[in-house]
C-alpha cells in the first residue's frame, strides 16, 4: 500500500499507536501542540536536525529502520554532548505520496526502537507530501539539572583533551560505499547505527568531570576546533594517541591515505571533551563502568583557537579544517 | 551573493547576529543544543510543522519576507490553541545552494520581527542544503501554567462554539491566486501574514473560560470534527452566524459557491472553542478587551462526533469533512 492509499490521518493514527508515552507526556500527539511536564529544577535542552535524501543519505546505502535509527540517534548524540537526558521527541517527515506504508513502518520501528532504548516518548510532528526526496526533521527535548549543562566554551589552559570510541569508522564506511565496495558489518554499524553516548555524557555532566564537550559530527579537527574558537584555546593532538579500530587499521595498512579519516571524517558520534588533568583517572573508571573506551589524545593551550596535530616524531603541523559545508559543496 | 558563496558556518553566524535573546535562554545558538530555563511550575507546550515548496507555498504568490513571516505564524496559532505562552524557536531550513542571501535575510527578518513581537526568542536549528525545493521545519516552545493548557477533548453537551476574527479570507485569496486573479491586499495579507491569536489564547486558558480549542488551519468544519470526536460530541452550526468579512460578503455576491469557503477553507489560523454558555459573556468581554471579534456559530449536542450544519430556514445538513490531507491529493 501508498500513502496515497493510506490517507495522512490513518497514517498518523498508526504512528500514534506504536508510540508508548509516559507521566511526564500530559498531551502527545493528536493536540495542536505537546504538553509536557519537566522535572523541577531542571532545564530544558533541545536539540533540531534535518535529514535530506541524496544530502545526507542515500536509499541504496541504508535500510529504512537503519535510516529511523540514525536520525533519532544523531539527536540523541547532541543531548549526549550536553550531559542532558533525552525524554521527547518530535518527528516531521515530508515524503512523496508513491512511499510505500511499508517502507514508512519500517521507518517508525527504527526511530521508535532507539527512542525507547532511552526512554524517550515521541510525542509530536508534522507530516505532509514531498515533492520529491524524502525530507525528515527531527526535534529532541531533554532535561538537565541547573549547573550540569556542559557547552563548547568552558575548554581551559592545561586541560587534557579526551574522545570516547574509536575514530573514522564512519567516514571509511562511507568513502567505500561512494566506491561501490561493501564496508563489511562493522564499519556498517558505524555508519548507520551510531550509538550516542547518552549515559556518558549524562554523568560527565552530573559529576563536573569536562570543561567543555561537543559530538563528532563534522569530524575530529571540525569538532575540536569548535571548541578551541568557542573557548579562545589552541590544541594539540597526538596523532599516535587517536583511537582506531581493528578494521580501521587495517584498512590504514592496504592505504596510509585512510589515516586522515579518524581525523577529519564525520558522523563518528562520539563524545569529545576537555577535563583537568585532575579528573583524567575519575574520566577513566566512569568510562570503564560503562564499558567504554575513552582516551586523552591531546592537551589545550593558551592561545585563540589554533589546533595542532603532532606525529610520533615530535613534529607539529597546523591542521587544515575541513568541516562540511552543506552550501559550499555541491 | 548565493548560499554557496557564503557558506553554512557564516550564515549561521549571521542568523546569530540577527537573533536577540533573553534571560530564558542559557545556551542558545551555537552549540550542540539551547538550553533554556522554565518558569516554575509551568508546563512546557511545543510545536513543530513543516513548510514545503509547491506544496504548502509557491514563491510567486509570497514574498520572502511573508514566508518567513507565515512560517512562524502558523506555529504560533498552535501554541495560541493550547493557551501556551511562546518563547523558543528552532528553525530548520534546507536550501538550494544557488539560493541568493538577500532572500534569505528577508525571510530571516520575516521570521525573527514575527518572533519577536511575541518576545520569543530564536535559539537553534539546523540548516543544509535541498537538492530541490525549499524545506522549512519550525519548531516552537512555549510554556503554560499546570492545569490551564487547553486540548481538543473537553467540549460537553450544551456548550456553545465559538471562533475569533472572520473566516474563508485565506482560501478565497488561494482560490483567486491558483486562478491567476489578484486577491488584493485584505485578503493576501490574511493569507500570507496571518496573525496568531496568542493573547486572545493565553487569557481563554489562564481564565479557564474554554472547555476545548483548537486553531484553524485545514478549515472550520475540518477542525470542529477534530474537537467533536476528540470530545464524543455533536456539534451544530448556524450558517447565518458564521463571521465574514465584507470583502467576503461582496466575492460571495458574485459568486454564492464561495460561500462554502468560509466552512471548508483552510488556512484562517483564528481561534475555534467551546465553553458553557455561562461563560458567553466573560469570553466577550475578554475579546473586547483585546479588540477582537468572537461570534458564537452553534453549540455542542450529546452524540458521537457528527457535524450538522443549519441554514437560514432552519434546514439541517451533515456536513462532508474535506481537511487537507497531504498524501491523498497531488
Amino acid at each position: 500500500m501508498r500513502l496515497e492509499t493510506l490517507g495522512e490521518f490513518q497514517f498518523i493514527d498508526f504512528i500514534r499507536q506504536q508510540a508508548p508515552t509516559d507521566d511526564h507526556v500530559c498531551r502527545g500527539i493528536g493536540d495542536d501542540a505537546a504538553v509536557l511536564a519537566l522535572p523541577q529544577g531542571h532545564q530544558l535542552v533541545t536539540s533540531t536536525d534535518m535529514l535530506v535524501e541524496s544530502v545526507h543519505f542515500q536509499h541504496d546505502w541504508i535500510s529504512k529502520e537503519d535510516l529511523g535509527h540514525k536520525a533519532v540517534a544523531v539527536n540523541l548524540s547532541d543531548l549526549a554532548a550536553m550531559g542532558g537526558q533525552p525524554r521527547f521527541l518530535y518527528l516531521g517527515l515530508a515524503l512523496p505520496v508513491s512511499t510505500e506504508v511499508a517502507e514508512i513502518k519500517a521507518f517508525l520501528k527504527g526511530c521508535i526502537d532507539e527512542a525507547s532504548k532511552y526512554h524517550v516518548n515521541l510525542v509530536g510532528g508534522d507530516t505532509c507530501k514531498s515533492p520529491g526526496p524524502w525530507f525528515i526533521s527531527v526535534t529532541l527535548e531533554g532535561t538537565v539539572p541547573k549547573d550540569q549543562d556542559i557547552g563548547r566554551n568552558g575548554a581551559r589552559p592545561g586541560d587534557l583533551i579526551m574522545v570516547s570510541g574509536t575514530l573514522g569508522d564512519s567516514a571509511l564506511a562511507l568513502n567505500l560505499l561512494t566506491q561501490d565496495r561493501a564496508p563489511g558489518q562493522e564499519l556498517l554499524a558505524k555508519h548507520n547505527r551510531p550509538t550516542p553516548r547518552i549515559e556518558l555524557g549524562r554523568r560527565l555532566g552530573a559529576k563536573r568531570l569536562v570543561s567543555a564537550m561537543i559530538d563528532i559530527s563534522d569530524g575530529l579537527a571540525g569538532d575540536l576546533d569548535h571548541i578551541l574558537q568557542a573557548s579562545g584555546v589552541d590544541g594539540i593532538i597526538q596523532e599516535a594517541q587517536l583511537p582506531l579500530s581493528k578494521t580501521f587499521k587495517a584498512h590504514v595498512k592496504k592505504n596510509p591515505a585512510i589515516k586522515e579519516m579518524a581525523l577529519s571524517g564525520g558522523e563518528d558520534y562520539e563524545l569529545l571533551f576537555t577535563t583537568a588533568p585532575s579528573n583524567e583517572a575519575s574520566v577513566m573508571a566512569l568510562a570503564k563502568d560503562l564499558g567504554l573506551q575513552v582516551t586523552t589524545i591531546g592537551s589545550v593551550k593558551k592561545g585563540n583557537g589554533v589546533l595542532e596535530v603532532q606525529d610520533r616524531k615530535g613534529s607539529s603541523r597546523p591542521v587544515a579544517i575541513k568541516s562540511y559545508d552543506h552550501f559550499c559543496r555541491s
